[in-house]
């Protein structure tokens, strides 16, 4: 059934094969889990083509955290997960020292759920322009990294491809690793506000909700991209499907029957809608500052 | 199955009766089509209790304006479309004469579908302290009604029910006409951004989304509320109910299935869920300013 | 010269007076300087009405806290200035016991550095809906202030005084403390985002920038209230002519002149002007967030 | 004097200068008068270097629209105003033809003043991704010109100067017409919302308020800069200083105690201030609405 889901989580494709048990070939699967501040972590590291090929996905290592507390308006939350995202931040940036980081907030700013990249960006510590101004010395007694930032906008405002607006600025300030926070589309409810996706092939940007936008990753850009991403809708014609399916599993139906009633729904244009919560607001004020902090403690220590 | 499903427009009540053609008792049902503009009114008028108990509303007028343009962005439609508004304003205002109207702008301004309340406000042509300042000739002389507004938040936002903070301004400002304006549930994905209902009975804030808040109407404020509102969201639950009754009717399954599924559905915690579209930020930018335009003109000649 | 000159800062009343070193009859003035966090925070004690008529302010406690580094975007000094902001609170609200806290975030949310009132709204917890809902037991067991809040915007968008619409709440929902939150003008450019004043005088809001809004104080609302404003703005004639006085100082020219200049500047419509820097949003953002958490921690443990 | 006071308007570099009515050698002004809606247009042309060196300003074009009765909320003078901007615009683009237009929305969304740039992006008709979409036929027959727009935040926010951002697209998206809109510092408070400058010599961002960006122009990038500014603030040093030259003017005194006067007044920091007036708010809303629209009837027919 994978096939007609929408999700931007490799979780989500991994789990969707038959039994969750079977090992698939290429593909490594860890988890670890936080027992103290209840955070669940999995990494799904495709190795190869086969891996690549089963999974749909890129090759490549994906991190996703799951923390259900992420979801409530706990402060003192804030810290702990915080430090978790740093942590495994690290794992992907690995040893590699990189001098000029370019964060990219993706998103609609209008949008609420869509708001999570430029609300990032509104929180995140900007170096590159005091480092030119006061130079390399000022830049290692402060240990601080070399970070510039933006928030492109999406296509129905700008009527550029955020990868064209990326590559352009990339050509012109030259950085070295390219940090790109976005919003997704889960699969599933549970999700929503309380997992976090971090993955060292990049990002489609929009994909989850069905849009086509052009990749932002190592091949498109020619830098190394790393993308956060946080699941803050599910897509209307999936959650259908998926309730639906759950449904005749119960009663035992056919998969015709799902195809072409899948069909009749997209043509009753749901599909070009999405399913929020209703408090998405607090969730997307709360995960925002999160990952801010998470980026602004990992860059004063990059380089 | 009317009684299974959330909607906030009294045409969906009307329409959920199988016999669309038959008479309801004390329910009358009135047409209009203004064909150049293709916009379609409806004028649900329930005259007595018999109608209310079908219909699970107030007695009262309910109009509601359908007009399918109102969804894209022709900037050139805005101006008829606020016409017709303006036209059936004016048949619930019937000949009295208002001298101090507050306009509530109800909803979340920090989650777009429900920020059209608030945006309204912010596009409302406000007198009340012009008048004070330069007095009734002033008034009279510029033809000005005297128009006062408030968004008062949402309860996360406030701690207090919208109905409380209207009532307490009430007391101090003493008007003889409350417009609220909120965001609406609709039951079909067709009828988002695509209707404004008119209403002299008043409204329930966010009834159509799950919410439980006090009705804001004459017997909970003594004062007359004609309430503007337009359908930007869809309740999770209902359209997953509804798409699996498009179903279930063309393979006939019994109701009882259907009872138990949305009893499932809703332990899915699906019912916290909104559906909307994608591009919600620039409908409900046009359609507040649309409404905006046509309560500017009708209080410019109410007194 | 402090006829002529608008400011809402007690403490600049007082400086206004030549000898600063003299006592005024009925008016304390205390001093404490936090060395470590380079926090300096005076206290003003007007006792009788020989004080208040030479202080030009009503009887009461003005506190100033003065913390240079507070503009400066050192994430780590929010902490022990809220933590100072919480405790001179406290000195303000006694040992009193208050059940229902009303904040008013006063101010227009659209001008960048009057946004301070409601963006420390945006960050407060507000409790009051969930005591209703869970009760008084669930209120003392997580040891919660019952806490409600609004952003009555100004009177241009409202056509309402401040003063009126809070007026109505109280008689709604019976608060037995309001706390004010206001961005002041100050007289001194150096003052500005770097100063907060507490008072349990409440309120005259825009006064500082030449606005004549009605008062927000005990005898206007019947009940308790303590402001907390920042000084953002500086008045633009107020800047002009002080500039000027300490040039005419220096070359000791006649008060005459400076009364008919300033005059000459007001008829050049100066005086509807405020001067403000150009990162006031930074400052707004960050005060806001500081402001906040006094609160917030203050309110946890009121009752 | 001139040296010493910071303004973005050509017109008032022109009329620094003594008699107003000598002929500056290179320089020709132009002067139109619409009286019907008490718009007063002057064209500034600097012909050469002789005239570039005496106004201080690059070889082009200033076109100067003073509209006094634009900072009033009238609804109705937005449409002739927007239409005498248009008709200029269209005189700085004379009979090219441009198939890619970018328009450039500079300055600060969070400080209001400066939001102008955005705020014109948020109402523009953007094209360029339909264009891509539908093919060229579709592009003629519904007679659009090819827009697409970037709203690229400010130093503080992103670490990177406008221009590279510009340069960066540019390389992408190949436009062959740049045009930026930003918020002007003017000299005097009377121009503040009141004037439009249109020009062809491009911009230098936030020169007018004392920071230092690098220019946006033909040189800088390549391609053809029409930039549209109107003044929204003046710098805090030239206001006190220009107040106190009338002053010093009235009673004759010396320039020397003028320059150290100035100095003095840049050491007290004020030189990092601006002025703005109260309702800065709806004037930036109102004014951004009329470019807009200016430029999307202009951009209608450009190709």
């Amino acid at each position: 059934m994978n096939k007609n889901i929408r999700t931007d989580l490799a979780l989500e494709v991994r789990e969707s094969f038959e039994q969750d048990s079977v090992e698939i070939k290429g593909v490594i699967l860890k988890e670890e889990f936080d027992k103290k501040n209840d955070i669940r972590t999995s990494i799904v590291e495709i190795k190869d083509e086969a891996g690549a090929k089963a999974m749909e996905r890129d090759i490549g290592k994906y991190i996703t955290i799951e923390a259900s507390k992420m979801n409530n308006s706990d402060e003192d939350y804030n810290k702990p997960l915080s430090k978790t995202i740093n942590k495994y931040l690290k794992t992907l940036i690995e040893n590699k020292e990189y001098n000029n980081v370019l964060v990219v907030g993706l998103g609609n700013r209008d949008v609420t759920p869509d708001a999570l990249g430029p609300e990032v960006i509104d929180n995140l510590f900007i170096t590159r322009h005091i480092i030119n101004e006061f130079g390399d010395e000022f830049k290692s007694k402060n240990k601080l990294g070399n970070v510039s930032a933006i928030s492109p906008g999406v296509m129905a405002q700008t009527g550029m491809e955020a990868v064209e607006i990326i590559k352009g600025i990339i050509k012109e300030t030259k950085p070295d690793l390219i940090i790109v926070v976005d919003a997704l589309a889960s699969r599933s409810v549970k999700r929503l506000n309380t997992t976090v996706q971090l993955t060292n092939t990049g990002i489609s940007p929009g994909s989850g909700v069905g849009n086509n936008r052009k990749a932002i990753n190592k091949s498109s850009t020619g830098v190394d991209v790393i993308a956060i991403g946080v699941p803050t809708v599910v897509d209307a014609a999936t959650i259908v499907s998926d309730t639906l399916t759950q449904y005749m599993e119960k009663f035992n139906y056919e998969e015709n029957d799902i195809y072409q009633f899948i069909n009749d729904i997209n043509e009753n244009a749901i599909f070009n809608m999405f399913v929020t919560p209703k408090d998405i607001d607090e969730s997307i004020k709360r995960i925002s500052f999160t990952i801010s902090e998470a980026l602004n403690s990992c860059f004063s220590t990059i380089s």
